[in-house]
């Protein structure tokens, strides 16, 4: 089975706290009636801090669409590099051992993808596929992960770079002021993530089942208006509400892998927003402890896109508390509305687990 | 092994002829110093017309990059449905049968993309897989069956369907006037396709092998600035040279799997103008007939992108003249610059097969 191995996940270095979202909303939109409630809902989030590409002041000026792509451009190019290499590193693996490059970013455009330069500048293969991917939104971590898999599944010993790429604040539109934006402007945050997938070997999860769902009939609960001045964020405020449809999926999806949804031992979900997470928690039974990485995430970085699976699963790699071979699932929601899940068993460091097998048995090194 | 089925290409009913387009470019850039040039490129591409959504007149309006992607997802919608119909029809499956949509097209942008309409309104299951892709340009065609390869081998059994929509006419922009601009003006043509891969059964192309290849350093031959007016194509005059080190690349993928890529039994190749094939015909050591349904594709339709492979392929399977077992290549090129490449051999009908063979024998029927 492929393995997922750690991923690492890179946040800027300039911080937007919650206070200066509140100030920010209040400054900008002192006399949209609609201000209270986002404040609100904003407080709700749970976030505290974000980070950004730019200065907080930078970001709020909108220098327009082809500008918002070439800064896009320019940072994706400074900030994607180190945080490969590292992931590289982290699978034990080089670049020219990388098959195929997927690369999922909803915030900026380029044709071609960053995956060309990135075969052009770090040494990758010049016959690595590339599959970018722009329009799953934060589902698109989970659908990363899962094409992955089935791409190291049909050309097997292959190994897959997973790169998400997101700048929200790139999408930050100063014109729009319903609850849905002003709410979103307090809610994203920027980060740019990697990992690898590897088709034989490694430490992590094992990729052993993947599945997508669309929930009927709410194709504009999350979408982009896209207008002269770029990519406009459209949350609906049903979309808090798509846990109950969503949870028998991934009761289902688990139950045919011979599981108990409520019973894993590893939940990386989507941080779409709090009452994602809460809900998520009570349709499948399981403690709000469960998801504390996905918590932990949306709490410091903001949701950050198709990033933020690979943000929890790395703090789950850091607590350094999985066992080995307990369940697990990964599951990013986004645009569609879409959920994509995948499910599997963690694989430990052989030798640290047979040492700590050892331990457990009290059976002395022979 | 999974088998590319019969595509269903349609054309939109606007025609701009060949004498139409010189005209324009006369009319439209009369103080431009490379007209002459651009008007010489233009004849030797040999499209002698194209299909457009809009009639001429309006698609040279360039209305604002808001209102041109709200057109391109009115026209998708009109205009998909049908060609999907036709193509699972062509696979003899329902849509409840497709496990996986692969969406591609570079000329409109949409988040969700269109497979989450196609699913809500066509009748797909809501645990179909959604593959947008919109950054790999014309060599999305090739992608996309070698995606729809891979997934039907990580998933036996399943059905993938591939949808390309290529609205060209959509990225027109009246302000262009260097030579690559005015070149493509006369070059591209709109079109809808649609095709699938069974898992399991059907006739057509047995996908057996595939490959991908990037031509070092050349990430700004072919390209799209994004800009306030939306996607402005930039071509580069060193693309037409391109072939000399992709053909190698084919002949080695081809002979890897025991094949002589001068010496094969069909050919669908991107035409992405007269001397790409030209050129690939020379370097491959095959006589010109061998393209001639790329060359008809582009004679008649302009190059429409990632559905030219599917187009190409349409004609082969109208003509008939495949053998069973017959060997095979296609392959898209587009922005990277990248190569798609998929190797395999023809299944025909099982019945005109077993029928022929028996006929071939002289064996009378028992």
């Amino acid at each position: 089975m492929p393995i997922l191995c750690k991923p690492v996940v890179a946040v800027p270095e300039n911080i937007v706290t919650l206070d200066e979202t509140l100030d920010m909303a209040k400054r900008l939109h002192a006399d949209n009636p609609k201000l209270n409630l986002a404040l609100r809902l904003i407080r709700n989030t749970g976030v505290l801090k974000r980070h950004t590409i730019l200065p907080l002041e930078e970001t709020l000026r909108h220098p327009g669409f082809e500008e918002r792509n070439l800064t896009y451009e320019r940072h994706a190019k400074k900030r994607i590099p180190p945080v490969v290499e590292r992931a590289l590193k982290n699978a034990e693996l080089n670049a020219s051992d990388i098959d195929v490059i997927i690369y999922v970013s909803c915030t900026g455009f380029m044709m071609p993808s960053l995956t060309a330069w990135l075969i052009n500048t770090m040494g990758f293969r010049y016959d690595t596929r590339q599959i970018p991917i722009a329009q799953l939104g934060c589902a698109a971590g989970g659908a990363a992960i899962n094409r992955a898999h089935d791409f190291c599944t049909a050309h097997l010993g292959s190994n897959a770079l997973i790169v998400s790429c997101e700048f929200c604040s790139m999408c930050y539109q100063p014109s729009d002021g319903d609850v849905g934006s002003l709410l979103s402007d307090g809610l994203f945050g920027d980060a740019v993530a990697a990992a690898v997938v590897r088709g034989h070997g490694g430490t992590g999860m094992s990729l052993e089942r993947n599945g997508s769902y669309l929930i009927p009939d709410t194709e504009d609960w999350i979408s982009y208006a896209v207008k002269e001045t770029g990519f406009h964020f459209r949350l609906d405020k049903r979309v808090p509400t798509t846990m109950e449809p969503l949870a028998p999926v991934m009761r289902d999806l688990v139950r045919s892998h011979g599981w108990d949804a409520s019973k894993l031992g590893f939940y990386i979900i989507h941080a779409g927003g709090p009452r994602i997470l809460d809900d998520l928690c009570r349709f499948l039974g399981v403690e709000s402890d469960a998801f504390r990485h996905s918590r932990a995430t949306l709490t410091e970085f903001g949701n950050i896109a198709s990033a933020v699976v690979f943000e929890a699963l790395r703090r789950l790699f850091d607590e350094g508390e999985v066992e080995n071979g307990a369940s697990g699932i990964i599951a990013g929601f986004g645009p569609g509305i879409t959920a994509e899940m995948a499910v599997g068993s963690w694989v430990g460091d052989p030798v640290e687990t047979a040492a700590k097998a050892r331990r457990e048995a009290h059976v002395p090194v022979s």
